[in-house]
């Protein structure tokens, strides 16, 4: 936590509303289900990967309403300069503590549209008044683990380093890009803060400005290569590129007495392809086969795939902007969706119909069920706990599309996090978290991470899950 | 501040690397000019406004490395397992206090590629170290802020309010864009959060869980009225849209008599255009002509021009992803570099050279100079204070194209912000600030501000930094 307090406030202004309803219609303890899931698959691709669930167990953990906040809403008043909310509302906000079930996807995994990634099960005011936060954290973190996967998965064997602290979206936005850029596939960071809190390696050497800050190049090289000569690597494009590493390998010579070894030169304008493979005969001609090529400049996915094509002689790529603001786009559409409540002890599915297919939710307490073969991934099936599971599964938007699911192994992907507010589940290590990532996108078939036209994986609403959730949305329908 | 302690450590690795040579070099306490501009517009506008000022100062404010930083940098440790860092440069960072010059454009200003946006003057150290969070702050900042003032253009006459923290970059990508959007132009924001630390009006009613945990819609209508009759927005569009508002409608006459006024209705999908006309035709009809009818749906700047070039009868606007993460340019283009170095007493001109002509740097400590005539805006000088300043101005991109400005008016758009390290600045009430944004943008001429094609604004070099970056480009260029 980098906060000073709980961020309890950091909500729509309409799930209090929603709240102050509730608690004025005395349905604020009615037992609710909430799902959230994305629709949309980020990046035209056809995965995303879950992250975001252990910074969200930080924050609910921490999850109470400060006397600052409680000043605050009191201090809100109508326009005829009355108080906006009652004081004993106030104070009802000032003895709630989170008692919700939630179950999550745990992060680092493989998901897709329309599977719940959390779910959160508890007392209907308090399980709105999370949305907003549930959705800002996981939302982020899933598209950016997403975007790092997909531009890993392009640099592939490289390593590639996130510095993106810059250009990111204000100062969390980087952080927590950081941390889901990690998750992803990326091997370190730039940023130091992200590093300290969530134990990524650091990386980093110089900028353009220190190389500026001596009269000449060479000069700033020596100075460095002699203060830091730990995993040197040198800017040698402040002027002329292959002027530049000409340079850094004659100091490297000079420093070959002490042992020195140049660890990579770094460029980060011209033409990467054509200025990294003469830079790499250069260096090879010098004896400098060992030493590393690190390319910068607006990289993406598509630009390092294309890049490679063109046998570029780069070694370890740096991104920043493209991967954690996710360029091409900016945010995962995920929602927050009521999908039960419960009446005099029986829970009444509930469904959001729209006059956009894509919006209707999925009613039920959902669970996401996937099937291997031989180690390998065949299909999910999103079923209702509540329901008889089938092994049918009819693709959500294609109902001609049928698959059934004989005798395959299987896991589901919902776990428990909270019970009763009570943290019932041990994050693990972010850096399992990213080899748990890798594992497990290998388990896909290599046709899910193509950029251009992915296969689909096979995802389908069990059977009886599906047939419930026609009749209601018929049903809906009718009454209007 | 939410932030438990000073962010010190929010900055890239690289920084720290650079200092701890710039230490070992015994050339930390040079003196040194950074600037910050961006170079290509964004949004393919032309322009910006300036933001993110206030929240630097608070940054700069509280500028310190705590033990826990300390600490953490301590524990970085070189491949051979010896500290990376020495401690007698942890005790140097310990005892590093912030002692810069700080100038800076004012928040709301309008402000153009190249013109620098942040001015910092003190020992080199120091002011390389505050690259990352400057950059980081800034960048976001301003973009969202000329975002929204690009939205609420599109909007005028209408408010529009921000609702974008679901799907921010993160929790503070969302507190910040709620402070940019609304120096930008919007009128009020739903982050809770951000209204309680900057201000800010809060908006905000019910989602579409609050209908849908009702039996029937209507009776959802009537509780919320009932709950909260203040500002009473109703969601119609849960079920079906038409039939929604004659529900509220009924809603409303039955609460006549407690003097109930339906403020509003909100729509969230389907054909935003069409169905406002519809509902505003069943709104009048029943006697409703001061309900609002508001909208939202991921709008942008496009989308709500379009839907009022098809006379949609929409009079509230609500934007959320597309402003808060600037879906067509996620990030501004922001760079923070050397202009200028002392030695021997002397100021040495800096110019970063490249192969992209977009990326050489301007040299100097420089000024931007806003001429106008008649309370019109007519063009900007960026110069050079330690030259002489005349009044030949040549475009940056254009060297055919001259200005020169006689008699006009000005005023300079950098003023002082920290003088040694010291707040000599008072920050402008928040409100205060987007009035004063509203104001500067029409005082340009508006073609700057046409979606398409928008006319640029003259900005230039004064002819004599000009002919100096001419011959320090020539200078580079030669010894290599």
């Amino acid at each position: 936590m980098i906060y000073k307090s709980s961020l309890a406030l950091l909500t729509d202004f309409y799930e209090l509303t929603m709240a102050y309803g509730y608690w004025k219609e005395k349905i604020d303890q009615k037992e609710a289900v909430f799902h959230l899931n994305f629709r949309k698959k980020p990046f035209q691709g056809s995965f995303a990967i879950a992250a975001g669930l252990g910074s969200l167990i930080e924050h609910l953990k921490n999850f109470k309403f400060s006397s600052t906040d409680l000043k605050y809403l009191a201090s809100i008043r109508t326009q005829n300069n009355t108080p906006f909310f009652e004081k004993k509302f106030l104070d009802y906000l000032k003895n709630l503590r989170f008692s919700c079930d939630i179950d999550a996807v745990e992060e680092g995994n493989v998901v897709f549209p329309y599977e719940p990634l959390i779910r959160v099960k508890g007392p209907l005011l308090q399980a709105q008044i999370l949305e907003s936060i549930i959705l800002n954290i996981i939302n982020f973190q899933t598209l950016i683990a997403t975007k790092a996967a997909r531009i890993c998965f392009a640099a592939k064997p490289d390593p590639v380093v996130e510095f993106g602290i810059r250009r990111s979206q204000g100062i969390d936005g980087g952080i927590s890009a950081s941390r889901a850029a990690f998750i992803g596939g990326c091997s370190a960071t730039s940023n130091v803060l992200a590093a300290k809190l969530f134990n990524i390696p650091l990386s980093g050497t110089q900028a353009h400005s220190w190389v500026m800050a001596f009269e000449k190049e060479e000069e700033s090289f020596l100075a460095f290569a002699k203060a830091i000569p730990e995993k040197c690597v040198l800017l040698i494009d402040t002027y002329e590129s292959l002027q530049g590493v000409k340079k850094a390998i004659e100091v490297a010579k000079s420093l070959k007495k002490e042992n020195f070894k140049l660890f990579g030169v770094r460029l980060d304008s011209g033409d990467l392809a054509q200025l990294s493979i003469e830079i790499r005969k250069i260096l090879d001609t010098a004896g400098f086969e060992k030493t590393q090529i690190i390319a910068s400049n607006e990289l993406d996915e598509y630009l390092i795939r294309d890049l490679k094509h063109q046998k570029a002689a780069i070694t370890l790529w740096g991104v920043g902007t493209n991967l954690v603001t996710a360029k091409d786009q900016s945010a995962l559409d995920g929602v927050y969706k009521l999908s039960a409540i419960k009446e005099k002890n029986k829970w009444i599915p509930k469904i959001k119909v729209s006059e956009q297919v894509a919006k209707i939710s999925i009613p039920g307490i959902l669970q996401v069920r996937r099937f291997f073969d031989k180690g390998k991934y065949i299909a999910d099936s999103i079923f209702d706990e509540l329901s008889q599971n089938g092994k049918e599964i009819i693709n959500i938007q294609d109902r001609t599309h049928l698959k059934i699911l004989k005798t395959a192994e299987h896991r589901d992907l919902l776990v428990p996090i909270f019970r009763k507010g009570k943290l019932v589940y041990k994050s693990p290590k972010l850096e399992d978290v990213r080899q748990k990532c890798g594992m497990e996108l290998d388990k896909f078939s290599l046709a899910i991470r193509r950029f251009l036209n992915p296969h689909p994986y096979f995802v389908g609403l069990e059977k009886s899950l599906y047939k419930k959730r026609e009749m209601l949305i018929e049903k809906m329908r009718k009454n209007y």
